[in-house]
């Protein structure tokens, strides 16, 4: 399962220098059964059959079986919301081989359909969400009005219940200062720009979600074409903005990367702070060719290997300093190893 | 040249871990020629051409003739004195062929004799000293007086003429802050703890010298007796503190000193106060086994190799910017290539 767990985030994917991953979410609730709160521990079993019923090639992982550590594990590798991992109620989810499509069952919609890729790749993302959406649909219908669209638990998310989100890796645009103005006209623009365990966590490791937030009145197809737009744009100004502080500042940039990579490859305990951090450094590094024998597949791959939750159910540790002892070493061996 | 200037100070000598070099200087001046501001240039010219016929197998280094980068690097590597770098007076040196000997002449003294070994070993520094010192003497009489014994330009250095010196490298005792306890002990016994370079200088990278005071009323031979006795305790407490500090703190001492590591052969700019910091805990970190790949030899080697004024006349350096990169470029192919 470990390994399993490991495949789809740690691929290079398009524009994969400044894009970690794509996903898309939809919502989705059937007709027959009532929402949040008025839902049955029945109801919920029942949305649990239909679905397992509708998709039998994925597999099932009940999450009332599942120990805390590991649903947090889970959540940091991004298959399931932190309000999933936290959830007290019966639910579950479906996921395939590679983890690449995940379904929530019981987060706070009946249905939530997730499908990520490594790199820039939402079209890719929202078809095979589609594909999913239409084997479950055939189960039963779902709440649907002929105006507001997909009904769902939060008003948010009404009309095509369409979440489409990408990781960007932002290191340039960040140490310029230029993000901030970029934030100010996304929002205006109807997106929301986030860190990277979403709302309210801050931009560690200068990464950025970057969602849409408009669900109605618009179509799945309007809302993908904005957003990989937007996106294409924000690429192209953090690589010329790379490009230009490399120009302009070419030894005291490789000075400070090259710290962070020795600090990286040689410190005996890391927190999870300093190696997301250390991690970007080092990335930026890659991308603009100062250090070229590690790749960023590699590095894709630690970073989820040595997360809080992910490096305590995977090494059985018991206190913070063994984790940052352990956290270090894993690092270590994996960048060396390269 | 270059090459004879690193051999001495780069070889491992006796309790190598602690101590980094032993000297002997000897002051003396001749009785028939006039001391200090009394001198005119024939008197210094004469000290000079009488000194170079007793010594006709040590190379005669004008340094009226020697621009000043030249003159810091020689003092940097502790081979003449600051005082003599900076002099505008006609003077030179004499030193054999890995520089462990040196005779300054037109120093404070007509003549001073200096002789350097790796590692704690004052025997040996103050019988090659006494070897030259009967050679010159051979030449003319030196200011001798039967109660003050040699007569010197300094009262300080009446008597015996004698500064016996070792530079330690201390960093457990200065972690721990006994240091400062040791430091008044030896004071109230007669000697003088000095940094890296001389009288006023901190102590940068944990480097203590430590030299007798007195030099009235003793034999040469009780003052290294003395002397010897002090540094084997300091020794000894430096390597036990070293081990207790090592037990109780591994993790965080093995983290510390490895991410020194890390940023010592990674950085792409090095000033020279920060590699003489980092150097120190690489040291260390061989000392207490942690960095096995690089030998003390090597360290010193670059250690010495990297000094501002000796990397500047070595590589044609115009800027501090320049020197930096240099630096880290030397330290990063010294310490990689081990």
């Amino acid at each position: 399962m470990k390994k399993d767990f490991s495949m789809w985030y740690t691929k290079f994917g398009p524009s994969g220098d400044t894009v970690l991953s794509s996903r898309v979410r939809l919502a989705r609730n059937f007709s027959d059964i009532p929402f949040g709160n008025c839902m049955t521990d029945e109801h919920q079993k029942t949305v649990i059959s239909r679905c397992r019923e509708a998709l039998p090639d994925m597999k099932f992982i009940d999450f009332s079986q599942m120990p805390p550590i590991e649903k947090q594990s889970l959540s940091e590798c991004h298959l399931v919301s932190p309000a999933m991992a936290e959830s007290q109620k019966h639910c579950g989810i479906l996921v395939n081989n590679d983890c690449s499509s995940c379904i929530m069952l019981g987060e706070e919609d009946h249905i939530r359909i997730q499908s990520m890729a490594p790199g820039l790749n939402l079209d890719l993302c929202l078809k095979v969400a589609n594909d999913l959406d239409d084997r479950l649909e055939q189960k039963a219908d779902y709440a649907f009005h002929k105006d507001f669209g997909y009904l769902t638990q939060c008003p948010t998310n009404l009309g095509t219940g369409l979440r489409a989100s990408v990781m960007m890796h932002l290191p340039s645009l960040t140490q310029s200062g230029r993000i901030e103005s970029i934030i100010r006209s996304l929002s205006k623009l109807g997106l929301a720009v986030r860190g990277l365990y979403g709302e309210g966590s801050q931009a560690l490791g200068n990464i950025y979600q970057i969602s849409n937030q408009v669900t109605l009145g618009v179509t799945e197809e309007e809302t993908l074409e904005k957003l990989n737009h937007l996106i294409a744009d924000i690429i192209q100004k953090e690589r010329d903005q790379s490009r230009l502080l490399y120009e302009q500042n070419r030894i005291s940039l490789e000075d400070k990367l090259m710290r962070s990579f020795g600090i990286l490859t040689n410190a005996r305990l890391l927190t999870s702070l300093e190696t997301i951090n250390l991690i970007s450094d080092v990335r930026w590094a890659i991308n603009l060719g100062i250090i070229t024998n590690i790749s960023l597949e590699t590095l894709s791959s630690v970073f989820y290997s040595v997360l809080p939750a992910t490096i305590t159910k995977n090494h059985n540790i018991s206190s913070a300093t063994e984790r940052d002892l352990k956290r270090a070493e894993i690092v270590k061996d994996s960048l060396w190893a390269e």
